[in-house]
């Protein structure tokens, strides 16, 4: 079957991290994607491929906008859906967590979908479990189908990544969404800025293949794409209030800020915006310029081709290892 | 196909509210509803008119009955069924609100079914989307699918609604579902009372064409139906305790009361009750004179009938615009 | 149909208990429960025998885990689940479960799973309502789908019940799970013991015919089975904190006591543990015997075997009663 021979391209039984995978694999599943997007603008929005698979939602972390969009994926590919939310805080650490994974795996699930405030988390899960795991972000360290429906967002305008120059702009310290994208942008080509105060990176940037900017305008500097981030309000309640009109003032994405990038750059944002903080208004609705709600749409279709590549690549693998116990 | 030609006679992309609508519009979603009470009672009440569809129940405000009556239509129907509740007190208002719905908006669904604590929230809302829009209640201004499911309970056992007296009584202040019953009930020809203390009515009473009583023996003299609202005894905790006996004595419907109604008057709720406050134990469960668990019963075919009713307009105008295209 | 036929052998509307229940009867669910053990392992899990039909979930107590199994069942037999959780502490007793009771069965439900904090909860809602009942757990009284799936996972390793040496042990007092574990093992023949401190046993603990211990190397002499029971920790926080560790000292399921059972003795546990409280992380890890994996596992399948064979008996029923009006 065809399927099962595209599937070999991303030879993976979990989604964990961009890091690590190859141009060829993130080609791959960016190029699944692709098939769905028109499916999913369509009346019957309903696939097969999932048909008899089961799909658990695990969040440790709320987040109903990613939970929702993976739903949607699973039940449009034809799959049983289940949602869990667990009160992270409600649980001891460690042991709790695989006691709750190895309570889901003993229901034979086919893929489990998990967000986890803990950095390294889901990994730990998903070496203790049957089935497939999809990371839906985990702490700060990775966020892979958000970086993959960025990358087909942009690929289906600028039609490569390729030699584009991308600045990510923000709270890249505690941005699970900002490590994923510089993994995947690094493997596909484009050249890649962060412009942050320096409060707000990690001590290992250095590391991590970006050109550094603490400075908007300079930054900004005849870039393709400009990428926000979402700053995390709810740690600078109280007294760091005043800060919030300074970072909009010096960080906050406006015109005139954007006025130094490519005439025809573009502006993303993960959601949820905070406008008016790390975005003005106008900007983020500009429809020409802005990518802020085809980023949303997208979403769906790069985690109904996660789904199916990974569902698929259980049955190969099933398949193979009944072969081997002849 | 005749489903299309049937849709026509409901010409709208949305269901916001009942005000506006025309006689032939109403008794036309009513009478699709009619189709679906007996198949709701059957072993096998699955349909696949919304096969491939997404609704999604986005519910700004808890309500486990009516967001349960939505979910179970959408999925009697084969369509894909999203539970999005979001609570209201973390959000800010208007902006934010539109940042939700386009999100949500950009995942292709093709209804929303929306409930929201501010009145005009929801038409707000569906002029930013490009689906279906269902108002299933918000604030104290209309809650169209209850008004059509009192209307379809009624219908069945009066034959229609032409020239019946029904009497509204209670908080009409508050009350959603009085407003959008008034319409309904003024637009099929029924003449319409309402019954409440002066302090639980809307200044703007006098324009919505009913007659007005402050006490409930003069208000029920000769009325077919009685349709008691849900006192919001959260608003009356503490102090105001004792006013609740007091409701209870004046404006609760008891036997002695319903004695001046028409024999065979009969006795609606839009649920849940508060026993002992707006509304006897016994009257509430009159088998013979209660129709409250037929409204929830006709809620689910109601529900129904508008999903499929604009899921049809949907494909209708996407044809349309086609054409148009060409 | 042989389905209907084999149906015959659980003649009841409601799965309340086990008490009651005939070893026929319970011999019946757990066969059936059998033949979705290999289903439930493959790539496609999904039958249709549920298809048209709706099951509620409804939990008036948080249960993740039970829920998530209820609703995985039903799901993967093609039916519609709703789930819907109730706040019991903003309900008032008895008068307004029967009103959630009574507006669900409005809307034609065929299966209602319900979870209550109550003993004699579900029993009182199964009266008024025309659906079928699964007791999910009510208060201190039943659990029936847990000794079910307990039953299965003990035969599919010991081929039979009848005979075994079972030990109960821990929190007997508060434990559903062990008053219906209770009574199918005495239907069964097997030979019960409980093991626990006299303040953590019921009063009636004599007319349930168990031997009972208080002492864990006397009560796991020579068992076959030992079930372990969850310690509510939650009742013996702030100063009771010493007494846990007290607790395991003499009752904590460790391989010092473990070593006077039968050398193939199995381990079991409903779940969630508290390791370290009732149980030895090691024991319950232990590959060779602990069985709680399995019990999960096994969840699922009674859970599918009690929703299918209900729902054939209402078709049963339905039929026999249109027979009857004839």
């Amino acid at each position: 079957m065809s399927s099962l021979a595209a599937s070999a391209s991303y030879p993976h039984r979990h989604l964990l991290g961009i890091e690590g995978l190859s141009a060829a694999e993130i080609t791959h599943l960016i190029d699944r994607s692709e098939l769905f997007v028109s499916q999913n603008q369509g009346a019957d929005k309903k696939g097969g491929s999932l048909r008899g698979r089961t799909i658990i939602n695990l969040f440790f972390e709320n987040s109903t906008r990613t939970r929702t969009s993976f739903e949607l994926a699973g039940k449009r590919l034809g799959g049983d859906v289940i949602n869990m939310s667990v009160e992270y805080s409600s649980m001891k650490k460690g042991e709790t967590l695989i006691d709750t994974a190895m309570t889901l795996n003993a229901m034979n699930p086919d893929v489990l979908c998990v967000r986890h405030p803990e950095s390294g988390a889901v990994k730990l899960l998903s070496d203790k479990v049957n089935c497939a795991v999809i990371n839906a972000g985990d702490g700060t360290h990775e966020h892979p189908t958000q970086a993959l429906l960025d990358a087909l967002t942009i690929r289906r305008r600028k039609g490569s990544l390729r030699g584009l120059v991308v600045a990510i702009c923000g709270d890249v310290l505690h941005s699970r969404v900002a490590r994923s994208n510089i993994a995947l942008l690094n493997t596909m080509g484009a050249r890649v800025r962060v412009v942050a105060p320096r409060t707000l990176l990690p001590t290992a940037i250095d590391r991590l293949g970006v050109e550094v900017f603490h400075d908007m305008k300079r930054g900004l500097a005849d870039t393709d794409i400009v990428m926000m981030l979402r700053l995390q309000t709810e740690r600078m309640a109280g007294s760091f209030v005043p800060s919030i009109r300074e970072y909009y003032h010096f960080f906050g994405l406006d015109y005139a800020k954007l006025a130094v990038a490519k005439p025809d750059a573009l502006i993303m944002h993960p959601g949820p915006m905070n406008r008016g903080v790390e975005i003005d208004s106008e900007v983020a609705d500009d429809i020409d310029r802005s990518l802020i709600r085809q980023q949303v749409e997208m979403g769906v279709a790069v985690r109904m081709a996660c789904l199916e590549v990974l569902a698929e690549n259980l049955t190969t693998r099933n398949a193979a290892a009944v072969e081997a116990g002849r």
